[in-house]
């Protein structure tokens, strides 16, 4: 058995009744019933999934995956390609958006390079997990060997595996110049959606050179036909080696029980590919925010998730996970700290 | 000149080439223009309200008024009115929502006792600035008279002026029972509204209770008759001490140029009395959170202010301030320390 079948096999689905234990608690606490709205409901989650009835966030760590891809050479981004490397050495050194948002949620940020076409030297912090140098152009061919997609997950896996320690949670992020378009052909391939109906703006193109990009993820799914069935051939197909260590970080998070913050639009499609391969992952992913981007929406709505924060970021990175991260500890601290309505003594309510 | 109208004086409107000055140093930084969204807005306006290039936040203060409500004889809450002084207590042992989600975001309490008809002993912490012992019940007369409500106001002014220093940014939150009741009469009288269209079910009541709570807002008006171009006026025959110490914190902390974090939907019946007073408060306001209260949206219309979260929250005290808080300054480190495109040595986008 590969390590993706026996990861697949690992995960169930929560035990629903940890959700009526939590809620118990949260109704003893000095506050009227719910009315802490979301912030309860991710401590249950975070019960739900983790199985422990006092549970601890001890570990925040976001894992920003970098790859390149072929298709920025179709002029898809509003940047170049060399930017996916500078963006990599920027996260080292702490200058990125990400770095900001994760030290100010209390995170660490592990930088991955999955895939980018670049030979990194004198790059301390780097875990250096490369699968492929860029995916190919999928407007000429496969992005990927099915071979490669399997070995982006299972990179996923092994990292989910390595850093896994109880009161863990983890964030994702990416970093890939252009990986808007295969994130777009991802839920036009598994959702059978028209790509002008999924494709935005990315990093902020042009009208014109969005009409491309749409053109380009056409070209890309009537040439390479990828599988609707077959995830894994969608990600191998029109997919990036990120997103497929995202959604190997996502199933082996869900295999250890382990929460997972899913950042935006190229994570979501990363989140998607887990989903499609074993539905129950859902129950261990937490959607972070709305992205800007138009497909967002028709993914996180297949996946019957809520965004936790909607402030119109198209960043990426991991950005928006560190945020909802932040929320989601709240809802922990909650659940442990409040003062019930017996020790406060504060009265109930009428009736 | 009194301590109100020389505060009402004192407001300007931010000066909006501060605004364009933030955002010229927004876009060298190392991502796409505008792609942190409101992130990057709240960096801005913090910016315009501080006057600070270079802003910092040094000091998270959130201000929770407790009164008690006349009008929770009318039966229209959930909690029995003792609920008010327990709840004081918990605050200053540190046991409810509000200290929880504070600590969380680094942020202090102050719990003000300004209208509670309880005599607090070994209170440690509370800061005593009793206006009334309760407002009297506005179904029978006014809630408090005109010389009350601006005590109240000015209580909340002086606490802006005492807590006042350079990098402080402030949260407003309350506790009173009943308090849903005014907040939602005030509204009704400042947008000559329906009291049925802005009246929810405050700490969870029910629907025969809702409509009893709807006739004693209806009887309150038709009996008090307020003014509506006259704030004061409102405040004192529909409103609540609580409501208006909040108002006052407002007025100073827009005075002073410290930005102002408003909780909820009887927060926001406060800042909407400020504004009411002097439109530019609008500058230095935050609106928190979307508040399941019905009325709460409208209010937040009327001042053209957009909820930063969405969490389902009714709990009041200044739990939805506090996660606001930590969104806040999240812009203002990214506006401070993300690297720039040249110093981190990447490349801008092409064309």
């Amino acid at each position: 058995m590969t390590l993706l079948e026996k990861t697949l096999a690992e995960i169930k689905p929560i035990d629903a009744s940890l959700l009526d234990k939590a809620q118990s608690r949260l109704d003893m606490l000095t506050k009227p019933k719910d009315s802490l709205g979301r912030i309860e409901e991710f401590a249950k989650k975070i019960v739900a999934i983790t199985g422990r009835t006092r549970p601890a966030i001890s570990k925040k760590l976001i894992f920003t995956f970098a790859g390149d891809h072929g298709v920025a050479a179709e002029g898809v981004s509003a940047f170049p390609k060399e930017v996916t490397a500078q963006m990599v050495y920027n996260f080292l050194r702490g200058g990125a958006g990400i770095n900001v948002l994760a030290r100010h949620a209390g995170a660490e940020v592990a930088v991955v390079d999955i895939g980018v076409d670049h030979d990194f030297v004198s790059a301390d912090g780097l875990i250096s997990r490369k699968v492929v140098r860029g995916t190919r152009n999928m407007r000429l061919g496969p992005a990927m060997t099915r071979e490669e997609a399997v070995a982006c997950i299972e990179a996923g896996i092994t990292l989910a595996n390595e850093y896994a320690s109880e009161g863990a949670i983890y964030g994702t992020g990416e970093m890939g110049i252009a990986n808007t378009t295969p994130a777009s052909a991802i839920i036009a391939a598994l959702a059978d959606a028209r790509p002008a109906e999924v494709t935005g703006k990315g990093t902020g193109i042009d009208d014109e050179t969005l009409k491309r990009k749409i053109a380009v993820i056409e070209d890309a799914l009537k040439l390479n036909r990828p599988s609707t069935n077959d995830p894994v051939d969608v990600l191998a197909k029109v997919g990036g080696a990120e997103i497929g260590g995202i959604a190997g970080l996502v199933l082996g998070a869900a295999a250890r029980r382990i929460p997972v913050v899913v950042d935006g639009f190229i994570s979501t499609a990363g989140a998607l590919i887990a989903y499609e391969l074993n539905p129950a992952v859902r129950d261990y992913v937490f959607a972070s925010h709305n992205s800007v981007e138009r497909g967002h929406r028709v993914m996180l709505e297949r996946m019957r998730l809520r965004p936790i924060v909607d402030l119109d970021l198209r960043l990426g990175e991991g950005t928006g996970a560190a945020m909802a991260i932040f929320l989601i500890e709240a809802g922990v601290k909650v659940y442990n700290e409040m003062a019930t309505f017996g020790d406060a003594g504060v009265s109930e309510k009428n009736g």
